[in-house]
């Protein structure tokens, strides 16, 4: 990204806020929901990050997405919660529901929330992030539209449906997977069609369920609902265990959707113009269930070099370890944040409705 | 198979159990071992079947794994438990941690164990069956020997790390998911190098890390441990998210190694003419920790049937959910059970010594 502007992480933080409270949400929200958008940025997904602002604002304002976050408590144990989030914003309520996991594990060991009625809450890695500064082991899943298609199947059912768990290091940065359990997001598709290159086979089908390499016509097909789709991890077939990937895809929604009552596969942003009732599953493990921290933290460091120091492939450098990247690219940019021209003019367009200016650092 | 030889269920359970007996185990102890295997074949997962005897005799005569189970708790708490196995069979002290964290999610919604000096457990589903017969979600995960290499590596530092969660169903027969986090296991290429024909380069890499077709040549690599290795969930790149099958693996270690201070990567199988030191995970939760089971099983089926009514691909007839193919084999081979000759074979040989004989049905 030759092109790239960079603008001043604080900076930003602050415009997106203001506008999340110029849309109605508290201070108090404005800020944890910006502050989980450009998180995403910093660490280089930028599919999750202040690009999404256009969407959340659209939805805010035509009461799709209800400004106020009122976590309901449908059902509480001393390890574990049901909620309905009553259709606000995802970053906001989940915040608040891993809060009372996190809260719930330091003194029963651990805690699992269960949550419907939310919205798209941006990276599973922040909720995460959140146990791991209280050196608690963090989970964090959600369905998500239905952009998958199940193995053998030719219509999307399933969702991205991320899985994300964190456990924390000593002299190492903690281990942090946070993956879609499709083959990759629909942005990959999108920078392969502007490249004009053939897409591998294992990341989407057309409207016949079978593997296509063209960027175009399958991102063609699933902006028009032609059918196909995005295809599980492992690809097609079950000769390369695609299978795999819509069965961990399954399992998250059943964890979200299932568990809570909520939206499960198509039901999740089924209906237009309605709220998308998205559906999520976060907990916090104590470690002191277990051997307690400092114990599980030498493991982890110990782990982490014994991948990092395994031997390379030809032509490869380093063996990384879940999160690695991220946290190299959070650090990377600390003061400030690269964003695509694009997403930087098409921030300062929303910004004028509300006479609020973003500036290049 | 045209030629398989099919056998008594019941006769086949007790044959392998009078042989754990006569190696030491308790009736008790022989009698769960052979259930667990033979549950294997029958749901037509071979590879951790009875074909596997020979190995478990051989390792209760050298004393690599102890006859004896013992259970010692490290740690207890509510809802977790850290365990040793001091070296024992891994399926009579599973079954037995695992109802041990049944009766604890009766009482308090859930529990976890990590168990550290185990052996290898047979298939992970039969301790997540365990769960779903008690009306419970069941979670098994285990540590295996090293046959993976890491994305971008090209020695063989993880396991094939399954990992198995089921939740009960209503009408429908429970989901399980039970799938190893690498593309495939080893068996299959063992499988292709018969046919003579090559393999999908997302299974497994070369002595340069590089992927490769040629199941010959890469099981003679791995037998002679010359480097090379099982790929990842999602092949040998990053464009085709190998990183996350990697990823899913070592959250694995984590989970059974990292959490019980036991064994991890290389260090499992580490040492030869030792204990194996595997590790396991499993847990149970009780749905009334969230809205009980009536209304789990109700979404259950409802999920199900969603996925298997989905529009099917070209020349695909059916839509599976995880544990359907093995569920529909268990029932086919619930009086008799299908063994390749060569294994009918060898189970006699086996016999031989203790004077005991297996019958075809």
């Amino acid at each position: 990204m030759a092109e790239e502007i960079r603008v001043k992480v604080e900076e930003l933080q602050n415009f997106i806020a203001d506008i999340f409270q110029r849309c109605g949400l508290t201070e108090h929200d404005a800020r944890i929901t910006a502050e989980v958008l450009v998180l995403a940025d910093r660490r280089g997904i930028e599919s999750h990050g202040v690009a999404r602002l256009q969407r959340y604002v659209d939805d805010l304002k035509r009461g799709v997405i209800r400004a106020e976050t009122r976590v309901t408590i449908v059902r509480e144990t001393a390890v574990s919660l049901v909620v309905d989030g009553n259709g606000g914003m995802g970053q906001s309520l989940t915040h608040a529901v891993m809060r009372h996991c996190i809260a719930k594990a330091r003194q029963n060991y651990m805690c699992f929330a269960t949550i419907r009625n939310s919205n798209h809450y941006g990276i599973a890695g922040y909720y995460v992030l959140m146990a791991l500064k209280e050196n608690m082991i963090g989970i964090a899943m959600t369905n998500t539209a239905p952009l998958v298609v199940p193995t053998f199947g030719r219509d999307v059912v399933i969702g991205t449906n991320p899985i994300a768990i964190g456990f924390p290091g000593k002299k190492e940065r903690p281990f942090l997977l946070d993956m879609a359990t499709s083959t990759v997001p629909r942005g990959k598709l999108e920078v392969y069609a502007r490249k004009e290159e053939p897409i591998p086979d294992s990341w989407a089908c057309g409207a016949d369920g079978l593997p296509s390499t063209d960027p175009v016509r399958m991102l063609d097909l699933m902006i028009n609902r032609g059918g196909g789709g995005l295809l599980p991890l492992g690809g097609a077939t079950e000769l390369t265990s695609g299978h795999k990937g819509y069965g961990l895809s399954a399992m998250v929604d059943i964890l979200c959707g299932g568990l809570s009552s909520g939206a499960l596969g198509t039901d999740v942003y089924g209906k237009k113009n309605a709220p998308a009732e998205v559906a999520h599953f976060v907990g916090a493990i104590n470690p002191a269930a277990f051997l307690g921290l400092d114990e599980l933290q030498c493991n982890i460091d110990y782990y982490m070099q014994m991948l990092k120091n395994a031997a390379k492939a030809t032509g490869q450098s380093r063996i990384f370890v879940a999160g690695e990247k991220e946290y190299e690219a959070e650090e990377r940019n600390r003061i400030t944040v690269p964003l695509e021209p694009k997403v930087f003019t098409n921030l300062n367009r929303i910004g004028q409705e509300y006479n609020l200016t973003l500036a290049a650092a």
